[in-house]
This record gives C-alpha cells, sequence and structure tokens, in this order.
C-alpha cells in the first residue's frame, strides 16, 4: 500500500509555521489531555493539536475497520496492535483529511472547533504503556570514548562489541514524558582511593542523547523475528534522554550492569514519528567492521539520517546547543536490534521502547553526553552565559531536539524538554 | 488490625488433603480459567479452587469496600492497588467463609456449585500484569560460587556487593506461569581459544532457583520508600526460575550485564502466598559482615524460613531432587532491596516483580543452579534413573518447590514445574 501521506506536494488549510517540525507530511502520533480534561489519541499539524477520538466519532475514518473507542484511550498501545496496514491507512485519511483540496471538515465550523486545539489548550501524556524497555548501546564512539576513559585506549571496544547489537533491560516506570522534572537522584558513591562507599547526591549528573523505537506485538515466546521482518513490527520512533548519574554508575555497574545510576527516570518526545513518516530519509549505514553472523545481515538502508542536538538552558539563562549528532552513525540499526533481542524467542510486545544507546558522532562536538563533551570533567563546557559545564546542574534544564530535511520538506520530532531539580525533600 | 485469618487451629469444611500446602491458613491468590472459560481471580484451600469473583457476587464480601468487579479480572493488579488493609480484610474474611464453624456457604449447594472447583477444572493463568521485573543477586554462597569459579577465589566477592543489594532489570514480557513449556534458545557463543563467536543453540542451559516478591503502588517518582515501610509494599511472594543460557551469557555480559541469556524465560509458580500468611515464618537474618548505609539498616526480623528445593524430571522418567535451600539464607532482605531500589526516586507500582537471586545455600547440595551444582560441570550430578547432569537437557522438567512448617501448619508454594524442549523450528 503506497504511503500517500508522505506526499511532498501536498499542502493543508491548516496554517503552520514556515520550518514546522510537523508539516502534513509528518502526521505523528501521541496522547493529550484536551481542555475538557478528556484524554484521547491525536495528531498534530504546525501548532495545531488534532483530537483523533473525536474525529472518529464524527465518521471522518468510517471506511477504515476500526473499533470505536480505539482513539479514546489513554495509551496508543491498542492503536500500535493493529498492526502497521492500519496505521498506514489512517495516516493517508489523515493527510486527505486536511489536505489544500478538502472542504469537508474545513469549512465545517462546529467539527473543526470539537476537533481542532492550540497546543496551549492540551497537556501532553506518554503516548504509550511501556511495558518493557531495552536500552542498545550501539553507537560505536559512544562505546570508543567510554572504553577509551574507563579502560584502556588501544583496546576502547570491548571483544564482543562488534559482534553483538549489546544492549539491556532498563526500567520502564521511570519513562516520563517531555516538560517532568526530574530530582537530582541520591545513592551510593566511592571516593577514589577510599574503599567504603559514602551515601548522598550525585554529583555526575548526566544527560544521553538517544532516540527510542516503539514496536507492535511481534511474536510469541520462543520465535525468532527475521531481521528482513523487523520494520514491520516497528511502529515509530522518539526523542529519548536516557539520564544517568556517573559516580552512582561507576560504583555498581560491575557485573550485572547500570541500574540506580539510569532508573530513577528517562525522559522522551511526546510525539511518536512513524517509520512511515521516515521512509523517504533512509540512508546506508555504516560498513561492518567485521564479519556479522547471518542473522545479523540485512538487505537495503536501514539506517535514517536525522540531524539531533542537545542544548542545556540554566534558570533564567539562554540556551547553549552543546551537541550536534545525528541518528545515521549508528553502527547498529533497528533491524539488526530487534533481530537480535528475538534471536532467542524473547517476546516483543505493543508499546514496548527499545533505546539506541547514546549517539555520538565522530567529531568532539557531536558527542552525545557530558561524560564525553567534558571528557570526564577534564575539559568544561562553556555555556553562552559565561558560566561552564562539566556535568548537568540543579535548575538547569536540558532540551534535546531532531528532524530530518530533504527536498524541501521537514519531519521533526519536536522536543524532549527536562529540568533537573535539587535532591528530593519530603 | 489482626490476621484472624493466620488462626494455627482453624478447620475448614472444605476436604483437605493431610500436608498440603494450601490449609486454610494459607489463603493465596491467582487468577485461573474456569470450566466456563470465565477468568477471575481466585484462591485455593486443599485441592480446592475457589472463585472469589462469583463468591463476590453472591455478596460475600459485602461488609468489604471493594469495587464490583475487583474480582472479575484477568491480573490481580488492581486487587493489589487496593492495599494492605484490603488484603488483610479479605483473607479474614475468606478464612471465615469456610470455617468449619460457619456453614453459611457450605449448606448452600447452589452457592458451592458456583464458586468451587477441582483443579483439572481450572488453569492457572499469570497471576499478575508485571509492569517492571527486577532482579537481585542477594545471596552470598551464590555470589561466592559465581566469583570462585570466574574470577579469583581469594577475592570471590566484588568490592560493592556487602554494601549494594545488587540488582538488574529483567524481561517481563517473558515472565510465564508454571505449566508453559520453554524452548532452548539460541545465540552467540564463544569457544574457548577463538576469537570469533559461532551461533547456535545454548548448550548450557540452566536453572536459578529464586523467589519473587510482588509490589503494589509504593511510591512516585523522585521519592524513596523509608526500609521500615518497605513491608507495607509486598504483597506476597511466589517460586521463580530464573532460566538462564550460560554460555549466552559469557559472551554478552560485560559490560552492561546478562540479556538474551535471561530473556527466553523465567517460570514463576501460579499462587501468590502473601506475606501476611508468612508473618509466624519470621526469622533473623544472617548478621551484616560490613557495616551497611542507614538506608539500609533495619530492625526486627525481616528474613522468612522458607524451606525449598528443585527437582529435575527426565522424559518418563521419576524425579530427582538436586537442591534443597532456603529463602532464609539470603544476606540481603526484601525490605533491603525495596529501599535500595527507591533510594533514587525510581517509581515501584502495583504487580512489578522483584526476584531475590540464586538462592543458595551454605552445603553443595544446597546451591541454587546446576553452574554451582556441577561446578561449571567438572562434577555431573546423578539422576535416580542412573543418567547425571551437567546442566538441563531437551525435554527435562525442572520443578521448584517451597513451604514453611512450625507449631503443626504448613504453609507452602505449589510448584513451579517447567519443561524445556527443543530448539524452536518454524
Amino acid at each position: 500500500m503506497p504511503i500517500t501521506a508522505n506526499n511532498p506536494n501536498r499542502k493543508t488549510w491548516i496554517k503552520t509555521p514556515t520550518n514546522t517540525d510537523f508539516p502534513i507530511q509528518n502526521i505523528p502520533f501521541g496522547v493529550f489531555l484536551t481542555r475538557d480534561d478528556v484524554i484521547t489519541i491525536g495528531t498534530r499539524i504546525g501548532d495545531t493539536a488534532i483530537d483523533l477520538g473525536a474525529l472518529h466519532q464524527l465518521g471522518y475514518f468510517d471506511e477504515i475497520p476500526l473499533t470505536d473507542d480505539i482513539f479514546l484511550q489513554d495509551s496508543l498501545n491498542d492503536f500500535i496492535s493493529d498492526g502497521k496496514k492500519t496505521w498506514r491507512l489512517v495516516r493517508n485519511r489523515i493527510a486527505e483529511i486536511f489536505d489544500t483540496e478538502n472542504d469537508t471538515l474545513k469549512t465545517n465550523k462546529e467539527h473543526c472547533k470539537i476537533v481542532l486545539f492550540t497546543l496551549d489548550e492540551i497537556e501532553m501524556q506518554l503516548p504509550v504503556t511501556v511495558g518493557d524497555y531495552t536500552d542498545f548501546y550501539s553507537s560505536i564512539e559512544h562505546a570508543t570514548n567510554v572504553g577509551t576513559m574507563f579502560r584502556d585506549p588501544d583496546n576502547a571496544l570491548l571483544p564482543n562489541w562488534l559482534h553483538i547489537p549489546v544492549g539491556y533491560h532498563g526500567r520502564s516506570s521511570s519513562i516520563i514524558p517531555s516538560g517532568i522534572p526530574v530530582h537530582r537522584p541520591q545513592g551510593q558513591k566511592l571516593i577514589n582511593g577510599t574503599d567504603k562507599p559514602i551515601f548522598g547526591p550525585s554529583r555526575l549528573v548526566d544527560f544521553e542523547l538517544e532516540m527510542a523505537f516503539i514496536t507492535t506485538d511481534a511474536n510469541h515466546l520462543g520465535e525468532p523475528i527475521p531481521i528482513d521482518e523487523a520494520e514491520d513490527y516497528i511502529f515509530g520512533l522518539v526523542l529519548f534522554n536516557d539520564w544517568s548519574a556517573r559516580d552512582i554508575q561507576k560504583w555498581e555497574y560491575v557485573p550485572l550492569g547500570p541500574f540506580l545510576a539510569k532508573n530513577f527516570a528517562s525522559s522522551i518526545s511526546p510525539w511518536i514519528v512513524t517509520l512511515d513518516a521516515l521512509e523517504p530519509y533512509r540512508v546506508a549505514g555504516p560498513k561492518p567492521l567485521k564479519e556479522q553472523l547471518p542473522y545479523l545481515q540485512y538487505k537495503g538502508d536501514k539506517s535514517f539520517d536525522i540531524n539531533l542536538e542537545v542544548a542545556i538552558q540554566p534558570e533564567k539563562a539562554k540556551e547553549t546547543i552543546v551537541s550536534k549528532s545525528n541518528f545515521k552513525h549508528m553502527y547498529w540499526n533497528m533491524s539488526q536490534q530487534l533481530a537480535h533481542h528475538t534471536i532467542n524467542g524473547c517476546p516483543v510486545n505493543s508499546g514496548d521502547m527499545m533505546g539506541s544507546g547514546t549517539i555520538s558522532g565522530p567529531t568532539p562536538d557531536s558527542y552525545g553526553s557530558m561524560l564525553e563533551l567534558s571528557w570526564r570533567g577534564e575539559k568544561p563546557v562553556p555555556l553562552k552565559d559565561g558560566g561552564s559545564r562539566k556535568f548537568i546542574e540543579d535548575n538547569d534544564t536540558v532540551i534535546m531536539r531532531g528532524h530530518c530535511e530533504k527536498g524541501g520538506v521537514r519531519i521533526g520530532f519536536g522536543e524532549v524538554s527536562t529540568k533537573l531539580l535539587p535532591v528530593f525533600k519530603k
């Protein structure tokens, strides 16, 4: 089925700012609370939010086989379970409804009043109930930087790294949407040269610039997903800030991996941009440096050219962009990640989230964490207001943005913006 | 509120086999499919399953504030969200209904027909929808054995182990109830002396004898749970078999921990035995070998004396008990685990599951995994039928059982029994 929603020449009757992340070619999915305190599934064109629950009740999706309440839910999980064919039908239909050539809704003032919202009339929620969250470690630049700093510059990559899309399980319960502030975590830390840990606030709170993809129900217990089918089970992507406390991490992570250093919060952008919308931005991935096992070998372009940036905004000051990276730098792509995750028969469900791992680029201004940007704190990162940062300070806001651009069409993710509050006090 | 359900002198009008795990003092909670293909929440006395959904509809819980459909659900999550006071009221009331002194239900043949089932009329389901699953590593004997085998016998415990109840995140989607078979997983393995991994079936499939506790909604993002409140948020426990593929684990687990080696399956016993029911079996835990940070220090007895055993049953042969251990061996108790898990503000929700880690005892016949019992395969474990096992073979069934016993009352968990099938073929 053609993705007519992606037609680059289509224009919409909704007023859209120039250079918006959300032209009519995007049509992302999210969940929001409306001015009437109703929770609904919606989409966005320009700065207009669209209530898909209301649109469906008014009959605008009558030709698509959908249950009546599919959009009147507090998560996208059931819609995602409907599968790729349905997602495509719905996106194509939304593009039609808002096309300049179509004045059915446009001229129905009453319907418009029910269906359309300005952004300040809504409150974005978590778009899915995350069943399981997995974080990969798929940027070779990030893995090399970390290995250089903490192990051996001559053997920065561990022996398994070029063979396995290394990943580990994270915590679903602390995944939060953009806008929800996070408290500086407390925990155990070992001061260098001592052998007894102390307790207190983390002094090395960091962001990790990541993207995460969201899956549909993919397989049953025991069944692997072949790599050439993996993309059929990917609904879309969000920006992902994998908050990290480096001092807690260093003391706790051997031998079972990071735990409290990560599970205090992970922030995501609230609009899921579909894999279909990203179709025009496919690019070839990096050439494998070592031969990969057959279950990880793929055909065609499985990487995506998505520009990413991170800004730090101290309280009452202007933001400084501290990193510019790109999703295409990932050594292991999403198809490889999903094929690997299921090769042992691990079941993947609707609403599961899989993070890329920190997306560092090849140059020092493209590193995806303060750990790398400030090189363990040795090179403080200058800010516009005159200060500098080794790590994130109380009341700083960290903002991540991402967009693709080609042939005059820009598809973006909006942003994930999160303020770091001081330690929680009862 | 007193836990009258625990009265050791109470007798029931339900016929119960001698030495049952489920006397009227137990009253565990589970979810089952009835002979009429209805899913309901229930309990069990002796070999009789009791439909709590039907019992509630018939008015037997009218004096307890419960929503009408609280037991007519496919998981216990909402009931668990109701909190400890409600769990206690319901258990106390169930004890009353089935007390020999009470003939209201007993003499109502019609009600009995609706409410009571024999075990072969029902099919046990997963008792909760697991949001997040965490696995700890809290047995000092297990951690010492693993450290001795794979690192250094003189420094078997890692430096953080006596300070931190080490834990990591596991996969919720592959948690399955007793009775569901598991396929031998495939994956990458590195043959000793080579530097290129090969792909194939795991040759070292193992069980891990664990218990897991299930929580209620405990805290909000940012808020730690104080250790002396931790038990208020623990609903109950199950037996937990944390299936492991040792060859896959060895190649993948540095630096981010086990992933595909574990997430192909974890099996649980289907009846959740409440923490209330275990109250009479509290015992003091092991003395700390090093001083613990204040947030991990507790008062009173927080360990529980639960006898555990593991049996291997080859196809068409008798089972052999290969290990006898006890939950009281855990160096870190559940209160410490939950206080640690949330000290950074990580939110814990209803239905979350936390595994103890392999529960090995001090003697070689009390080790909780084949890795330890066969000492990496060096000492095959003899079976009754004449064979022996280094690890688990295709078509073997692994059975774990657990019970407490004191003053003539036995409270048990039933069993978790899982057959290992050959590699999945499409």
